[in-house]
């Protein structure tokens, strides 16, 4: 076991753990330290907000940025406000490249930040990319069932079984909301099998390309509900977090609206209570459940989450209170869905895989305006 | 009984009933057809609000515009938008003036759009306006619960309360939608106790004195939750009305958010039901319930409310489901919270005291850019 | 000549003149003071707002909405908002109908709400609609330098050219604000060659087609430039109107830039002087010009020009004043893009066509919020 | 003269050279590479972004949080979106303890985000402050005219100026902008007195505090002239700046707007030139005059600036043609107004006083969403 060590921001110099991608006679050290990280749809919101945080991260480089509308071009040109002039950037190639690319050694993680269906696509048509040694993460809803082996990387709810995983399927940004929330009364198996959901998100959740629904004119000033049940896509995600926690079936309704706003989930679950809780027991549960998670804060009583203030960070703000004489309990929480709901948590899960510590290279506190 | 009719866009000539503040022996005709509104707290939102719809109306005549704040201007100064050439508009007048102006019959109508106690205090002040037989509307929440002999003024929900009332209390923004998103469910016995409602609200419900907290760096690009749980403002009128509406005891958990935007309440409500409903019968509960009403159109399955389509209108668009197997129900509203929520249902409310039809000069579509 | 009159808000009863449509021997009475009116691209942003004002208007009857995209659907469907119980509007027609509806004597006013282009290729497919005795008002570009006989139907600046038009040329909404804002000092001759206009454009402006520019992300808290020179498809038009009204030739330099907003143009314009002009006397010429203009409001000394304040309304409001020891004159103005800007100019223009009060039916205040 | 290095982004090791405010017998090591920040007025919108970008620097330590409103309060509450439990933060403290915490050497540099005249009322009752051999930055506009012996900080246009200098006065934000849209004309003579000026403005240039100017409602969805003229505080400031570039009397006037977004400045200067110059030529002028810049990036022919790509970075976007057969020149900017505009040009003037490279811990890439 090497010892090398890294510096990190809250706890000094950090032994770096061995690289569960390196075999057993490759000792960790000097350039494996770092994952050399290829971007596929580097244009998109999640993968423009991935390739930020990776060039701010000091064990992931960004070695490749994959698009198919953008192949040939200059880096700078996916990331938009990137200066050409100092952006150390690599030129942008084509997924059809990746094959080839991973011949070359390349990169040895991939990170899928495309639209659903489409990373599993490409992985059918480029075989090579499965079969390899690579770290892989899927952004996409694909995997997320545990398709094709990949583990669900939720690493507050479901750490544990991250141990040893190359392939993690990245959860929905109204997921990682809605499970946070609940998370702590699930596990203690408080909760009945009806769950209220709903949320608000801003517009980039809907991704990049150009659509009636959301262009400018048709959001600005308003807000609007859309696909409420329990058919919306996310919702048997939600259930089987929800589920998978509390041990027994938990069926969650779900109303989703979009706000006139890029970035943001605001979030509000409504559950019956097994047993009433005062509001006093609600906080100090929560409080209890995530004193050691760095991305969880429970939020003081009477103080309750804005999205502005987790814009920018991986953090995830909670708040909790009972009402109905403690038999109903409301959930609350903020996140920013393209970091902590999307591009922060592969990076997080990216931290787990490589055994670093978790919350390297991830911002922390949010920039509200 | 006069014979007066007036011309009625939907409805074609309408009679003229009679006017609840007229005598008997005084046949309601001529002049008599206009009430002559002073409106109080003319600068604010409301207060402009109620000013346009009452400008635009073939039966209220703005008579008096009233601002501590703006007293002895034209009165095109608390309209900004008005084209001081064009505006017929009264100069402004200082409360202080109201019960001379009563005194030589300057008005008839009061319409109070002033912030909570302000209008209950100034007729403390000057007595003469609640003893004389002039109709008033007070849009605060200060008579909401029947104080002073105020009829709660939601037609739609307690239409029959309002005859031969001359005193309104008008309902708050929240209640409305809340009240109109469950009303169907509470009157045929439905509801349990338990209901909870999470909604968004515009900035302009916070009223139009500067604080931080509706600065425009600090609202801008999120969205945050405020005054959670069972304390809020608007939860003892929500529980009131659904409780009136119910028969029996109804309590309301609440959790309010904040939205970027300047109008508009976007409302959610989940309720369990005492027996389960599919969601076409609950569809069909409220389509059938609602079909006589102007103001709440009922969605259509897979559609759903949209604050921008009643923007500037008084509709409440109103959509339902079920879920867990018809035993939750999920409501969900929108509406203008500044003329459903406030000068509109002021105006409806007038039409309903003068015995005009009731969409009376109200606009019934909304313009969404 | 006919006697009939009608009733105008501001300035009462109006003698309706001869339709310069309808022959010598055919008296302008009963059913002919409304025009039919054919919209053309009834789904964009322009056409939703023409469909607006003119179901608004006592003189246009909406008679038929055109519509490739929405053929064969209710009215309501391509004006959201519209509560399809009340709305009683015709269904959506197909363009291709057009000539078959017109035989049917459908419409005797078409107005082409189309993307650039699309008018002039459907007028030519179908060259009845061309050759008939109908009012036409084109709100693209094609015909802005008067070709196939069209006028261009600025009023305020080119009102007299206008006289016995059948077909309108509707100006672009940079070169209204523009031509709004120095057409005084163009008139007097007081301009030299050298003109700068820097300009605002709310994202309507740009049309309903999605594209990315004008997606919600992309513009949401910023602001950008475009096309800045003298290449800017409305250059050409700034150019000839303001070299028409100076009788001499002006060249436009223009710097337009998208704001994140839904409506409006905001304007400056520099002008060198052939002559000094304090501030006092560049006031005083504007406010002489527009003295009897309704939709041109010239701002006091100190009262600068706001988008919100001419919001909806077919208002432009001007201010101007000198620096540089009076040898440089900047004029301001606002409009709302989609009224004054577009339809609204449009119900003007067919206002004047038909002798009709020219403000008739058109709203001179706007609603800020 | 030691041989300290410290790392820096974009050249590799870089020699720390002396510190100036460091005696000769003091060499410049250990923690003196660190300057020990008081940041005065640290809750408001500079203040604040200061701290942000102070945390984030190699060489500068955020010592002291000076504010009245929030003394005695933890310093992640001056901070909104920081994470309380992470943020090792110093405590706030009251400007009433500045001369006593400058007596215990609490901090060696001073940075005062105050509203203009706040900084020299409060060294006028502390007379300790000025005399201490500090270095100081004015975030307000009190000393940009060089009263008190304070440097003009806008170091592209005066770097030679700050030599030596310990009291610095921080350019406001719309004449950084200016200056350096038209520095490189200016600097050559070609530059004749007349100049006009039009730029739009985020929000957050009018400060924290609540004034119903800045309300969201009253801001939301449209743009605004306010000050047009000679008489912006603002425009000494600029005419100041380019007379001095220029070595010659130049007049600029100014046309500031308000647009509905939290930040950003976008400009636009148009210029009458003493000699034609083509669009390529100007082009070249710019380009070759800020090619050793790093925060001014001259864009392509045919880009133009956006404030969102500048967002949170300390870049100038600058744009430059000719229009009227290169007889007018048009220059475009667009910056950050907290960051190029205020809290991040405070930090390149510390790195230029402390003799760090001028780029020192400061973002040269937006980031738009």
């Amino acid at each position: 076991m090497s010892a090398v060590s890294v510096s990190h921001p809250r706890n000094g110099s950090v032994p770096v753990t061995a690289d569960p991608m390196a075999g057993e006679s490759l000792p960790f050290v000097g350039p494996r330290l770092h994952a050399r990280v290829a971007v596929l749809g580097a244009s998109g919101y999640t993968g423009q907000e991935f390739a930020r945080l990776c060039l701010a991260h000091p064990g992931l480089q960004l070695s490749l940025l994959v698009s198919r509308e953008f192949a040939g071009r200059p880096g700078a040109e996916v990331l938009p406000g990137f200066d050409p002039r100092h952006a150390s950037l690599p030129h942008v190639v084509a997924p059809d490249m990746l094959t080839e690319l991973l011949a070359e050694d390349a990169f040895d993680t991939l990170v899928a930040c495309l639209p659903h269906g489409e990373w599993r696509e490409l992985a059918t048509r480029q075989p090579a990319l499965t079969e390899a040694a690579i770290r892989i993460v899927d952004l996409s809803s694909d995997h997320r069932d545990g398709a094709d082996g990949y583990a669900y990387g939720l690493p507050e709810a479901f750490r544990g079984a991250l141990a040893g995983a190359t392939r993690i399927a990245n959860p929905g940004c109204y997921p990682t909301a809605a499970t946070l929330a609940l998370l702590p009364v699930a596990e203690v198996g408080a909760l009945t099998e009806r769950v209220t959901i709903s949320a608000l998100s801003g517009v980039s959740g809907a991704g990049r390309g150009p659509k009636l629904s959301t262009s400018f004119v048709e959001l600005d000033g308003g807000a609007a509900f859309y696909q409420v049940g329990e058919s919306h896509a996310h919702v048997a995600e939600i259930e089987r977090n929800l589920s998978r926690l509390a041990g027994t079936h938990v069926s969650p309704a779900f109303a989703p609206q979009l706000a006139p706003m890029a970035r943001g989930i605001l979030l509000t679950a409504s559950v019956e209570l097994a047993q009433p809780l005062t509001p006093e027991d609600a906080h100090a549960l929560y409080a209890k459940r995530y004193a050691a998670e760095p991305f969880v804060r429970v939020l003081d009583a009477g103080e309750f989450p804005e999205t502005r203030r987790v814009r920018g960070s991986n953090r995830c703000d909670v708040a909790v209170t009972t009402v109905h004489a403690g038999r109903t309990l409301i959930a609350m929480a903020a996140i920013d869905n393209l970091v902590k709901g999307a591009a922060g948590q592969a990076v997080q899960n990216l931290n787990v895989l490589l055994g670093w510590p978790e919350d390297w290279g991830l911002p922390l506190n949010g920039n509200p305006w």
